[in-house]
């Protein structure tokens, strides 16, 4: 696992009578991993989930609404911060075999949208307390 | 077409500490038909968008937030609704050749995730101006 296997794509909004189409994944987008699932996780102002580590998943993940701060982190490099929502559109893909946790950063409950490459299975996830491993999360 | 082709399934909203996990589609749930594109149509309060036909396209929706009525058309049968979304968290898959369209039914812009078996083409879709199928969409 390195750095530069995560990905950030920019996504297009489309202005639309009524309301805005927004993209998420296309078939092509996916390659070889192919398409296992599709899940939403509501993270509350503030709120933190960490941390997670998939042996197996790749994630494709977006926020149609709010803000989100992904975490990363790979005990030989440190951390690594993405934000994306509502103000920077964008789809992060992570291939599996990294810690990550993520927060809300809007003031709204945000929505994360994951297109995962295989069905939930929790044989291939493992788990850490949020103090096992060290971030400063801070306040909204 | 026949209706017994609208199929409408029930989702799991399972609560979370820092916000709830609420299922989508798993790679199972879409049989032969696979994964083309998944992308997001914001609805506003009331607002209608109709009509629209897709030649080849089998739609799988969700509405993570909001609520929206599906207006859907047969000639020979007339109409057929259904309404999903926070009140009734379901997942509506919807084969092709039949006409459709859809209304915001909350206070609050809704979302609409479509996870369809084909990428976007134009070249499938038909379109009808609001008029051209009778219905009586009415305010919120």
């Amino acid at each position: 696992m390195s750095w530069d296997q995560i990905r950030q794509t920019p996504l297009k909004r489309i202005p639309t009578p009524g309301g805005d189409v927004m993209h998420g994944v296309k078939h092509v987008d996916l390659s070889l991993s192919g398409f296992g699932e599709a899940y939403f996780s509501w993270v509350n102002p503030g709120a933190v989930k960490a941390w997670k580590f998939h042996e197996r998943m790749t994630l494709n993940l977006i926020v149609p609404i709010g803000m989100v701060r992904f975490v990363f982190y790979l005990p030989s490099c440190g951390h690594r911060v993405y934000e994306i929502g509502d103000e920077n559109y964008a789809r992060l893909t992570v291939p599996p075999e990294i810690w990550f946790g993520f927060q809300g950063r809007s003031k709204v409950p945000s929505l994360v949208l994951n297109i995962a490459d295989i069905q939930h299975d929790p044989g291939e996830v493992r788990r850490r307390d949020i103090k096992e491993i060290p971030y400063i999360w801070g306040p909204l």
